[in-house]
């Protein structure tokens, strides 16, 4: 182990993107679901998702925290995992993340997750709050908020929710996609607008206008904005949340920080983003699990060309605690494989390599969301 | 050698989207022609395709076959394989892929390629047929259906031809690219597109209608449907024929077996896609001979998203037995390096990795296609 | 240092695609603000564009050209360099960069920069000059030229400009990206349009006809034409410069050789499109500056499909010294490593590797501008 790699190994991280761990026991077939983030479906009957870079990576890398040999058998990995118990297993991988700050968008299917409190307990880290732009006007519409009064509740929710936030997020990635106008609509768009999506029930935002309206709202607010960008659950289109369609919109909001969330198969043109606009951020959250070994390749691109200030760490995890720990040891595997094989051949220099090391893992997201 | 290299060399493979090899013999412009996938035309005087990752390919791992040096010169390679004739080179080849099933696509300029009986003899192996959408239109133009008549016909003539057959296939990306309405058209639709295609002559196929119309006649039969994504020759727009275009159409067919084939260069996003859907598998065929040694790098990168339950070998060798041989090599060549290193990382267990080459091999071609 | 690390150090260098350096000294602000292509704002306070894969490489490569140790620290190399003076410091870059011909593009910016002359002698090597499009026609604009006149004295100014020259540019990716029709205009709508925009002043050239007009006035001039594709200052979209959208007017002008630039994120779709037409060739110029030790990795994606006569190398270089000598380097360490993989590992032979470094260092460019 080279005294790189034990900077790497010892780093405390910031989450910057993370979900709550679930607090109830699954069945198995939940918990292959969750291992796949594109697909709704049950996983089919003649395939398990074990077999998976994910579920390679699990059995791999999780097994041994929870007392197995590494790449136990899926069918051994999931007995100890229930024998354990959801409280132990969720301690063990949180606690072992080496995490010390957790950035939690609260806003996604909170029922039976972990909040931030629950976190903190869990882990021994510190949790702050994102706000979902989306998930806010939808808890409106559930209080019978009118249309006329839709902008102000919005604004004035906005002000409450985020006054012990650090950030905000949107999803329009998932309702709207980003190949569409994105600027900020007149109020008496967002009257109809919000008239229309209330006296239809006011479900499941996906109206243009209000959640243009939310996303300058946000800006107008001023905290760091969280964009979903890249892959995802298939009901949205890859195609059309490429973050190059927010060109025009990141030319419109040059003051507040914006962070581009996982991004592939997109991340050298969120790393281009990243260079050619001083607020834009971005991380490869999602796609460092759900690409198993094959994340130090992906962490690798994108070294490309965006600054070293301007990337971050995530794990973008969500339900199974695997998630949260997975990610980190992920990161931390492909960094120092990716970095080392730099300085080995003589491209960096070692303290160099620490210094990026540390923006990334932490600096970085201190410095965006003031820490 | 490994216990791995040795068990990747030994996989008996489905090659799960192939054509004829040539029955002729032929001029050496014409060879070096069929070594540049995307151009129609002639080989300009100042180059030769064989200076190309192909070409250095072909004169790597095809000259031993033809009792030749490694990296023979392409003028003596030209010279022995005129030298040992169509027949015997065709043999060689094709017996020395270690394929023991070949699933063919016989609708493409079949003149002077063998069929379905011609590559079992050619090779030893066992040969199965697929049936191109398309041509099989094209059939019932110049046996002079109606207008009227041809949506039955159509039916009718897939119904017998796919009797034995154990898929079928579609070159939309050719003909109209994805990024159109994919639905199932209405009847009096086709009768209407159906008389004007075949008023004007009813030659090459690109009406929109009746290729909408072949395709959920084929979804109808339930057999798997081979879909032609990504590179290919010119005359298909590479920017129209991303499988992210297909994300509506693949939503409205879950119960049929989906094989997007080639998808270079976006075999991440179809990787993505084999995620998503349950249906959808992919392979990354026609990029492999063209990348020749840059292939490891290709297929390293299509084993990210996609379950391994999802991913087929295929070469879609056409034409020069060179192909049929070279894309069998290449990928095991690859993939023996690229899970070679995984085991020797300690990312992948080894069992785990003779399994996943299996599946890709063989395992998960027979069971789409029920072989 | 292998025989073959010998020859790739040795080989004189084409570098089809420059600008000049600057003749003046910089405040490190600017100096940092043009290690950044993308964004024309101040390098933020909260970090410093050393910072990055660019930075680092100018740490690491150029610093000893100045005689600093590797890695020198950006305060003391950009005190060395202070001291040593723009003309010493551009004398020792350029000269050292092992480039025989450099091909200017000599449309931008040009006031503070060596033009034709002044890179010979700085170098020691020999210039050609590139005649960008559009700089010509708003040279036209400044000289009080007539709508009804525009096309002729275009046409005209281009002859008598292309004289001496080796082939001509355009820059359409920053004025109006490629999703456009981009076919001849009519010789009335180039009246019409050459008049509205020089009404309104004849500054910035952003017009669709006139953009359109100067192409295929260039086309049938007959030299290479170069375009610009791919990343870039972000007055460009990035998405709407992908060059797969120029497939419909590449099919339009075979007799012409066309060079796409840099092409980054694109360069396996600029690769598929040398493939497919005869007449275009690629490099990925501007990206082996600005993805430093990642270099190495992009270089390798630039050799798969296009066959080995379709790639040459270019620096970009434009103002700081450094990038004329970096891009040198950069491309020379990437193929050595690439290519002494694949000899190493036997998929090449070592002469074959050695003809495909001339190929693309020297020999494809010396063909294409017929030096």
């Amino acid at each position: 182990m080279t005294a790189l790699d034990q900077h790497v190994a010892a780093v405390p991280l910031v989450d910057h993107h993370v979900h709550g761990a679930f607090t109830v026991e699954l069945e198995r077939a939940e918990f292959e679901g969750h291992l796949n983030e594109g697909s709704p479906d049950p996983i089919p009957p003649w395939m398990t998702q074990f077999d998976s870079q994910l579920g390679f990576a699990v059995r791999r890398w999780c097994a041994p925290v929870l007392d197995l040999p590494a790449h136990a058998p899926a069918d051994e990995y999931w007995k100890r995992r229930t024998e354990l118990g959801v409280g132990e297993v969720t301690r063990r991988f949180l606690g072992d993340a080496g995490v010390s700050d957790w950035i939690v968008d609260t806003g996604h299917a909170t029922g039976s997750l972990l909040g931030v409190h629950g976190i903190e307990s869990a882990s021994g880290g510190r949790a702050h709050e994102v706000v979902r732009l989306e998930a806010l006007a939808e808890e409106l519409a559930r209080e019978n908020v009118t249309g006329r009064d839709y902008a102000d509740a919005f604004t004035a929710r906005l002000s409450a929710r985020t006054e012990n936030a650090v950030g905000t997020k949107s999803i329009l990635a998932y309702r709207t996609g980003f190949d569409i106008d994105l600027t900020a609509p007149e109020p008496a768009e967002v009257v109809q607008a919000a008239s229309r999506w209330l006296d239809s029930g006011g479900e499941r935002l996906d109206d243009e206008v209000l959640i243009r309206f939310g996303l300058h709202a946000a800006i107008a607010r001023g905290l760091p904005l969280q964009l979903h960008t890249g892959l995802g659950d298939r009901d949205l289109d890859l195609r059309r949340v490429n973050p190059l369609h927010l060109m025009d919109f990141l030319r419109s909001v040059p003051d507040v920080p914006v962070l581009l969330l996982h991004c592939y198969p997109y991340h050298r043109e969120a790393g281009y983003l990243a260079q050619a606009f001083p607020n834009v951020h971005f991380d490869v959250g999602l796609g460092i699990n759900h690409t198993g070994v094959r994340s130090a390749a992906v962490v690798a691109e994108s070294f490309e060309l965006a600054p070293f200030a301007k990337q971050l760490y995530s794990s973008d995890a969500w339900g199974p605690p695997e998630l949260h720990y997975l990610g980190a040891l992920l990161w931390r595997r492909a960094v120092a494989a990716t970095f080392g094989r730099w300085v080995a051949d003589g491209d960096w220099s070692e303290a160099d390599a620490r210094r990026v090391v540390d923006l990334v893992a932490r600096d970085n997201a201190r410095r965006v969301y003031q820490l």
